[in-house]
């Protein structure tokens, strides 16, 4: 029996930990992720682990509520030690849920505690983990540091005035680099509430009117140069469905206009304007050599009762139908055509689209190595067996060699433990391949470097910070 | 190699062993099943091994008619020695198939027989278990006692007169709690010649007139109390496919009353009166605290050849499309919404809608733990991997720890090995996490308990037979 | 740590590798393929590595893509050696992709190399390789006497004169058997231009004018009857989705009298057509005692730049969406109703439909052992896992022991080592269940024998060559 979250968690057999041994230190790029630019820069403190753990989870928080958790104690008015300990609670339950092995990550690289957090444990845990916190060493910055986190790229919205990303870019203390990521979900949003709520925001960003789709047009490709001279290498979009229809730009004219003017488009309509938005901006980001990222199947605030009590991102978003394989390849195919594809990844929620995706990667694929990428396996599927069916998949159908490898995809400044998760079980999977004299095991360490560092690296083709950037 | 279904098989290495031994004499909560209560009731005898597993089991008829099995000897006139040679003619080739499992795991546990059942071996296997069989304690009653059976939940019409519960509740002698669950699907099938022969029935239990949905759902509401009244703790639906369409009451009203009429509704109509019926009944089973069960995704009697030849449940039914996941989201928010949901199991029988229907469960929990379930691995996924794959599933999106285990879903009295085969393969599991350092050892014992037993009885409130009950 | 591509390779552990020893040297039956007969009766022979490796391979050009090689370097202009080069630049990152295994099982297998192919060997393997290849020993011929392959089942249009299968057959040193398989998709497709350019090939083919349905269906009538002449035991059938629509004789007639007249028939219309074309296909398999291979779930030629500038089958075609079950369901019960199903074996290029598929074989079965197959792990599937995942699916859901077994599906004379990955993998599955003690390793070896080669011979009424023959 191996010691509980020990140095060899994780690690299948001798090779496995040989060579891991020659990844673990690999500096961390977080290419997409969640955490606020002005946490960072104000260098946020965080005055016990129920701040630092369950202020903002709500992977945490749906887990509570699975275990019948009263909302009070989720994201209610009860003690950070009462949350605390209705976690510890929780956590028992969990077994082969990542949180379980997350949080004992955590707790160990973090407080070298090693303890399974239970009721009986939690008041000691508490205890230690506060007194640490206490003395120093775990604000933002230091978090990020202790990680070797060298490049973050956050989420941020067109109209984002991207005010922390220009202070942090310009403090050379700061040895971690945050860029912006470009993410304009909302524009594909015309319920005219939505878009009239969102428009002024841009237009104000922009300081120019939008009256037009053409309006519109000019004002994005403003931004996005604006994003790119801050350090934007990567775009994303959020999308439950891909747009089911071919749209033409009159087409994308008339919806959005009508919207602009307050007035609902058709559903048929709206899918056109989606698709030619999207199209717009994958050929934008060819021309500036952004990697775009489509995060697709998500079903978003399905409970609605909760959604009118706490608003969106508390944990009750899941996962939605597989994507359509014949849409998908309508929308790539469009765009290779236009102009050609930008480097592109593909994410969906649903773990049935793992192959359908890898394999599509491979059908539109040229130019670079791994210009179209199966993304990592993403939230409900960032656990063992979800990695590893990625990991599995991208290699049956594709060149797992150059997968661009994980990412954080979180609010929290501990979840970085998560490329350690990765970094073992990818060790682990490749030395299985070696053992089984199914790949040359001379070759394996500088595949593993690609796959947790280079590849990520050259895709989004990131510097060091400081270093000459284009 | 191990021996032949001997005592460690399914049982991955030490840990597992010791887990097992904890769990292995725990008693049975078949909290779904087909069984009959008249044949309980009349302690129902078997003359010979044909009789005992091949009189109703579909799954070996299927399996027989792969091998070519004539009909003539799995549902004909042959005799139950030709028909017993034919099942032990196809067994060998059913290696991985739960069938090969199942059985010898019935001839060791049953007859202490431990020789593989193939042609060579029928004659032999034949004689030594008749020969038991006719020197007693194999009749319903003893072998729910051998297998220690606390508790079997029945699936039952609503219109059925529960007589037999009723002798067997009152039958202090039978230690068994034999409890029936509520099952109404007849009365989501509009079809004028399907509704115009059941309702009768309905009418007749109920002693009433049934014109109007009004007269409809106020029996429902009398025949809930009857069969609450009975101990009833459970319901159950049964569908290809859920609601496609919202419905009100006025809606379902004119539908309902329509094909009462002799008048077969548009299908948009009977989708709309569905989606009514179903919200109407989770909010009375949330009323009385019963579980509601939804087993989704099955196509029924798709081969209509034999169909028309014997009938259904004869072991033509398949696995259908997979639930859709904005469906599945939008009825369980309506429920939600309109006063809450009841306690819910949610069983797909398509293999790839597990992750999905994981995560779901986490989006609408609350209020007591594991209030939405993921259903055990149900008929055609009743098998190693797909037990192992609802329990990674179940780990992987949500709390394992609260899940409610195992059930037979079988006709048949020897099934209750199936609680062996699922409990030998949920301590190997757990087994492999804390061998890996992955779970807590300590906390292992407890919880394999709460998903073997604890769980089930606390979700679907059960006592043992004799407690007072509300 | 295993020999690299060595012995052992694939086998998993002494029992395993007892089991591999019994059936490793079976002859083949190939009963899909892609194979040339012009080049077999001719006798094609291979300049060099990339001439027998890299002239036809979209899988191998696939995975150049993926890694940035110029099209130049693929399909282009570049030299024999720098397309050589360009793969074993490739190869290295294609860690566990059946490329890497299959390449290196083949340098061992044929040219007794044993060194991983990577940018450091690819010269000195070329030169190896090469020096063999002019010493004789592997022209189209050699390559199949080596392999042991008794029965080649190429892919045929109803139109091809089968001129080299009769030479073939004529020619009593040719101990491979190669037999003609009909394969009618040209006719599916009713777009005036596909239909006007097909037909006349047809009724050529046919020395007979084909203006109405009834004139196809007796032209069709009489080709099945030449290809059943020349040894044709097979049918197959390329299909993204199946029909949605049933339809009539009526129906098909106006749809394709339309389409022979130069009108493009309404979608419904094809639909129906469809079904009725498939439905006719079906039964005349039935009369002739054929094998029916339905292929499904493909997407063709997504990538309209590539198809403009290299046409079909070269590395473009991906996964489409799931086959939906209850339209599978409705044709199957269809011609199951209308005079009984064919022989018949089912894939489907979605990996998540494989349990559904292996449900679906079992209602429509009957008559002979494994009349509805489960076919092998197809193409983006025909890897370790895909392999593993298609045994274990038919193992749970049907008769693994009545399972057809392997096929190369392949355009090129070397792909033959997949028969001895599959053997491998298979070997490796049935050992695990024998040494958990959960199958009979008494039966395991016929077991294995039937999988890997007499279920595919009785299945397709397979006689070796020169035999008498129906």
């Amino acid at each position: 029996m191996k010691a509980f979250y020990g140095e060899d968690v994780l690690l299948r057999g001798e090779t496995a930990r040989a060579l891991y041994a020659q990844v673990r230190s690999l500096p961390i790029l977080d290419y997409h992720c969640h955490l606020s630019p002005q946490e960072i820069w104000e260098d946020r403190h965080f005055a016990n682990l129920t701040q630092l753990w369950l202020a903002g989870d709500h992977y945490k928080w749906r887990a509570m509520r699975q275990n019948g958790v009263p909302e009070s104690q989720i994201t209610g008015a009860a003690s950070d030690w009462e949350k605390f300990q209705a976690y510890a609670a929780t956590l028992p339950w969990a077994v082969g849920n990542p949180l379980y092995a997350w949080s004992h990550m955590e707790l160990a690289a973090l407080f070298a505690i090693h303890t399974p957090l239970n009721p009986e444990s939690a008041q000691s845990v508490w205890e230690q983990a506060n007194a640490q916190l206490a003395g120093g060493g775990f604000s933002a910055r230091e978090l990020l540091r202790r990680f070797s986190v060298e490049t973050v790229c956050t989420t941020d919205d067109p109209a984002d005035s991207l005010e922390y990303h220009e202070k942090l870019r310009a403090d050379t203390d700061m040895p971690t680099q945050v860029l912006p990521t470009f993410r304009p979900d909302r524009l594909f949003d015309l319920r005219p509430a939505s878009l009239g709520a969102y428009l002024p925001r841009l237009e104000n960003a922009a300081r120019r009117e939008i009256r037009t789709l053409e309006d519109l047009l000019e004002v994005l490709r403003a931004r996005m140069d604006f994003f790119a001279a801050r350090g934007c290498r990567a775009a994303d979009h959020g999308m439950t469905a891909l747009p089911a229809l071919p749209g033409t730009f009159d087409e994308a004219k008339r919806a959005f206009e009508a919207a602009r003017d307050g007035r609902q488009p058709t559903p048929e309509s709206s899918e056109r304007y989606a698709d030619f938005l999207l199209r717009f901006f994958a050929g934008e980001y060819r021309q500036r050599g952004w990697g775009m990222q489509l995060h697709l199947a998500p079903l978003r605030n399905v409970n609605s009762t909760l959604f009118a009590r706490l608003g969106p991102d508390i944990g009750t978003d899941t996962i939605g139908d597989p994507v359509p394989a014949a849409r998908l390849a309508r929308v790539l195919d469009a765009v290779e055509r236009e102009g050609g594809l930008p480097r592109t990844v593909l994410y969906s929620l649903h773990p049935s689209d793992v192959m359908m995706l890898a394999a599509m990667t491979g059908s539109f694929s040229g130019e670079m190595p791994g210009k179209i990428q199966l993304g990592a396996a993403w939230w409900f599927n960032d656990h063992y067996d979800g990695i590893r069916t990625q990991l599995r998949g991208c290699a049956a159908a594709g060149l797992l060699g150059r997968f661009i490898g994980m990412l954080t995809d979180s609010r929290s400044f501990t979840s970085y433990v998560r490329f350690d998760y990765f970094r073992r079980i990818v060790c682990s999977e490749i030395a299985q391949w070696v053992d089984a004299g199914e790949y040359d095991s001379a070759g394996a360490p500088a595949l593993l470097r690609a796959i947790c560092y280079d590849n990520a690296k050259a895709f989004f083709r990131l510097a060091e910070k400081g270093e000459n950037q284009g």
